[in-house]
């Protein structure tokens, strides 16, 4: 399989690489490393990725940006880049991505768990991670071809220790177990789902 | 109580004036009509609404477009409608208006029920309502002196007669229904919660 990776060189990402390069031909796509560099708040960006690429079998993105803090200082502009880069660029690379993928390919995106097991300062993130796991489940009905789609949403990993603190009780889930996340939605038959990995 | 109703003269929102109105102050807000008018889309109108009507008690919001349509054919620019009116129009409701609501007031905010269950050219609007929901959930954590944050999750409504059509096998709700969701935002003591209605 020609598998797409979105974020290939980040935190999770080289994770994702790690569980399935054994068996296809990956390709990395990163904001500023990997085969091919894209913005992924800018549309322009995302299609030209596409017009090089081509045809493919899989999409995996586990890239995009959002604003992690305090509600009573939030402005609309801290809260817009999680909208621009982590919601839009994910449901651009699949409005742009549908036209190139191929019969009974899959697109899996990244959300997370603060949409339903929410955290202080987590209030746009929440809203970027609710907003994905509604489109996966409602773009599912109408991808042709039997291509599918669903999201990975693993709660704090193991490699983000900046970010325990601001998960109190919750125990940082091992990379290994998150990859297999996207595993599952690559190799799996399921479409329209949310995985979660905590 | 002094309650901002923004959407007050739509389809739900005059259900909720009708529900509220014995005993209490309401103040209409609408695009087009009403006590005041703003456009959901733009954070100035937003700001310049509270700045005319200063300190309140419960805001609700029946109000902001997205975009519904065949995923296929979908763009950046018709998902970003509903990004920019129904979702950013009642996410800058709740960020500005947390600096003048009253202590032990509320926000009720309205998603629908189409992030969990989806129809087809639904997408669009799916991924706004995950997202309100996903923002209610976590801003409820942070909200100041006792302030109260719900969404009202409708079905298709019974005076929506054009989208019964995209609805298959789902029973109109009926407006009175509908309505009392909000009540049960703006006088119960729930926070943090979707309030389906179906």
């Amino acid at each position: 399989m020609k598998i797409i990776i979105v974020g290939a060189t980040g935190t999770i990402g080289k994770h994702v690489v790690k569980a399935l390069e054994a068996n296809n031909e990956i390709i990395k796509v990163g904001s500023k490393s990997g085969d091919y560099q894209i913005d992924m708040a800018d549309l322009a960006s995302i299609e030209a990725l596409f017009e090089k690429i081509g045809h493919f079998d899989a999409l995996v993105s586990t890239a995009g940006d959002a604003h992690f803090g305090p509600l009573p200082q939030m402005t609309e502009t801290e809260f817009r880049k999680g909208v621009d880069s982590k919601l839009m660029g994910q449901v651009n690379l699949v409005l742009v991505g549908q036209k190139y993928i191929n019969p009974k390919g899959s697109f899996t995106l990244t959300s997370g768990t603060l949409s339903d097991d929410p955290i202080i300062y987590g209030a746009a993130v929440a809203a970027i991670n609710g907003a994905l796991n509604g489109f996966v489940k409602s773009a599912s009905l109408e991808l042709e071809n039997g291509v599918r789609i669903n999201a990975v949403g693993p709660g704090v990993v193991e490699e983000s220790p900046s970010y325990f603190p601001f998960f109190p009780g919750d125990i940082p889930v091992a990379m290994h177990r998150v990859a297999q996340g996207y595993v599952k939605s690559v190799l799996g038959g399921q479409t329209g789902q949310v995985f979660k990995v905590i």
